[in-house]
């Protein structure tokens, strides 16, 4: 007897279609106005794995014709320095979106920064009047998070529904978790969030119709977490050492891709899923943003 | 034999337990530095249940000796009325606390109005700013939203443990069910929220170790929906016709209580459960103000 697996849903291929449709509308505005969207990544520190993570995202504007521009600084140079380089690009017309990598060095303050960056180009969404727009009824904000709205997207490119569906999220934090969870209840579905306290993480998980899981911990969902016929979203991206990989280690998720694959529906696989939708929705954020400047529609 | 009721949690005397504390501090404040906290009201149209809460809250303020403002607007004002009043007291150094009593008449922009209102007086704390950092780890609002404030403070002072319980929190409008279960994960609890769309309510609900019922719909939660042994907090204040009553009406909340109180382990009653810790936690919102204000401590 075959054994039934899930489908893969295929975020790369999702994500280079997005790519695609947005290449063409840049392409638009350049031909009707003269100007491009403009995206300012801020790079502090060394960071193998947050250097990777600005070189694709950089890569992806080039290949729609968004135009970028980077600032790089030391691991040890100041705050202020920081909040110079997003001041600049707040004035600067050109620039559409403003994306501060994190995790910024201990010595700074992150609230501090992230807040900084003019809400009209916060493309990463994290400032909390986006965030307290979007968990709101009736608000809306400037821009969603990259990778919650990533995570929707691939749901609803699948034709899976999610008004009334019962979704488990697991994690909470600031760039995932939480404004996944607040998206998903704008999307009406009915959301539990489960985090480092939750007791019996398994048994609740497992009565949800859809996982999404955001916990950064390597083979948190195993498969009998899971309700047979779940879809199953995992954000996780947690570098695990491998000598045999250029970079010394690979990424891997937060589900048990093997045992998961027996019992869901339909699942996105790391590397492949979340993540290249998660830059897809940057480079979409940033052209509404351009959009939205120019008066553009 | 004897049929076990739940205990039943007396709102009221929280609240009164509160307001003396809070009447201490300002007595303190006045005698060491000669100020008083001040909260203005601004209160647009006639609505009796407007009208009622309004006159409550500044009962409730005269009794700890919070100095109070009024506003009042008739219903068929402009905007611009309302946003100047807010914006008076914006600058008045004597006001500490801002709140704009809701519903608006429809005509009115409330998120504008809301937005208006200075961060550092929005006691209500439904500006998103103070939102998003209320969703946020990492953040702290400046202010937490009234409601919920009192339905955390009345399990508290019920020792309830918060941390790693189960909560299902029915309702997710801005001013209630949404900061509820937002306050509620700061806690570390597991939180599921339950609202119209969402499928056999019964059943999640019938869960949670902890319910916080912000529906607004009479009798929503029947003995059924409870897990027994569960902790209700009922936040629903339904005016449910009654001509035997002054106003005509009497307030009842979203619970069976007839049901409940045979299943639970404890339940606020309505009225006298969290109407007056909501009332207790604005005057406690204005004092924190006033002192950072004038930097009291």
């Amino acid at each position: 007897m075959l054994e039934q697996t899930a489908a893969v849903i295929d975020g790369k291929l999702m994500a280079d279609e997005i790519r695609s449709e947005i290449a063409n509308e840049v392409s638009r505005m350049k031909n009707e106005i003269g100007k491009v969207p403009g995206l300012a990544v801020v790079l502090v520190g060394e960071r193998k794995d947050s250097q990777i993570y600005v070189r694709k995202k950089i890569a992806a504007c080039e290949e729609v014709g968004i135009m970028s521009l980077m600032t790089e600084l030391p691991k040890d140079c100041t705050e202020i320095e920081v909040l110079d380089a997003v001041s600049s690009y707040n004035v600067d017309p050109a620039v559409h979106g403003i994306l501060v990598q994190l995790p910024l060095p201990q010595h700074m303050n992150e609230e501090k920064i992230l807040n900084d960056v003019s809400l009209e180009k916060d493309v990463d969404g994290f400032h909390p009047v986006n965030m307290g727009n979007l968990a709101m009824t009736g608000r809306d904000p400037l821009f969603i998070p990259c990778t919650p709205k990533g995570c929707i997207e691939l749901l609803l490119r699948s034709n899976v529904e999610i008004m009334g569906k019962k979704v488990v999220v697991i994690g909470r934090s600031n760039i995932a978790g939480l404004p996944t969870s607040l998206l998903l209840q704008r999307h009406h579905a009915t959301v539990s969030v489960v985090h480092a306290f939750t007791k019996n993480p398994e048994k609740i998980t497992r009565e949800a119709d859809i996982v999404i899981s955001a916990a950064g911990v390597v083979n948190l969902v195993r498969g009998h977490w899971l309700k047979p016929g779940a879809i199953v979203i995992d954000v996780g991206t947690n570098p695990v050492e491998d000598p045999d990989s250029e970079t010394g280690y690979t990424l891997t998720g937060d589900v048990c891709y093997e045992e998961a694959i027996k019992v869901a529906s339909a699942i996105t696989p790391v590397p492949g899923g979340v993540g290249p939708m998660t830059i897809a929705m940057l480079l979409s954020n940033t052209l509404d943003s351009a959009k939205r400047a120019y008066r553009f529609t």
